[in-house]
């Protein structure tokens, strides 16, 4: 990379970089929505993770409440998933790669994340529902990685 | 950005990217002593994750040891929101943004964070102190996502 | 850092990058591979997180399977790592640090985590192989953390 590279790269001119912060910016949104979800079952079920927590007299300290674990799940399937991609797709960017194929990568994975959530954690859908968003979005995060471990190789 | 710019803004002379590392190295720092927060949970309390951690004669496998466990939801909350924080952080700084918000907002996702693991897994605080800590530290990154969303439409 | 410093430092002609480019990508593929192992642990003892993943008269719901519950174990334990890693990795090559010491620290992390995963959930080796695996990252992970803190002071 020249100087005038790395200043091309990392700029909104870049079409690829702007995808990523404009996608990765959804996502991290997104994932910090897990949390409030958590809190509105939590409240719905009467169903908190602390004694220091409940307030109501029908409050109870549970930890195998379903609705409650069913959002928990989904939050801790983002964090395994959505959290290196977004190391990772930085780093594929930095490989200047090729627009057209990167901008879709980039929009798979958020896609795929945003409806794992929802067949998740808000409407249960049968499988393979889950099955693909989740498939979708790990291979293309796994498809940045094997190119930049090529790149960097 | 121009090249001048790129540069400008990845420099110990940007007061930003400066506020930026020093937080998300102390919060680095934060997280990783989670993992001897806990350790030093399971050996007070005798209770360890798998057979083979079992070395003296009242140490056994368990998994609902509240001591144990109360570090270990702190230490999970840290991932979904500090994790979030470090990257979508690092795309704000990218964003050039007010010197002065961004710096506040580093020190407000630090130390709600700092404060929240303090009343969470170390000394046990009344509500609203954890659920206070919480929000400031999360509603802080929600608007730098927010910032870097809109930067990249 | 001046604005050829920068694209100094982010370049292929940087070892140090180029190593955090390689090991980074390498432990990004480990870190998807715990959700397959996962996969195939769920498959080969019939056990489900979810009512709609049982396809099997055998599959059932359970939470507490001992194979399926060490490899989430492992996955947790490389997020509460690895994760931090990568964040803080970025930032320590952004310091332009020692050549020798930042290449030799990456692959201590690498490896130290690939040991990990070995030894806990592929096959089960008595401590300390866990502990000393786990602990080589952690500690090289914190160095580069302290690294950038007093770079940023």
């Amino acid at each position: 990379m020249a100087i005038a590279q790395l200043a091309d790269i990392l700029t909104l001119r870049n079409d690829v970089f702007k995808a990523y912060l404009f996608w990765s910016a959804v996502l991290v949104l997104k994932m910090l929505a897990m949390s409030w979800l958590t809190a509105v079952q939590r409240v719905a079920t009467n169903t908190f993770a602390n004694a220091e927590d409940c307030f109501r007299r029908k409050d109870k300290v549970k930890y195998d409440e379903a609705r409650v674990e069913r959002v928990r799940r989904a939050h801790r399937n983002d964090m395994e998933n959505i959290l290196p991609f977004f190391i990772i797709g930085f780093l594929y960017v930095l490989t200047d790669p090729s627009k057209f194929l990167a901008i879709n990568l980039f929009r798979i994975v958020a896609f795929g994340r945003l409806i794992h959530t929802l067949v998740y954690a808000v409407v249960c859908v049968p499988q393979p529902a889950r099955a693909l968003s989740f498939a979708v979005a790990h291979l293309s995060t796994a498809y940045m990685a094997y190119h930049v471990l090529l790149y960097a190789s």
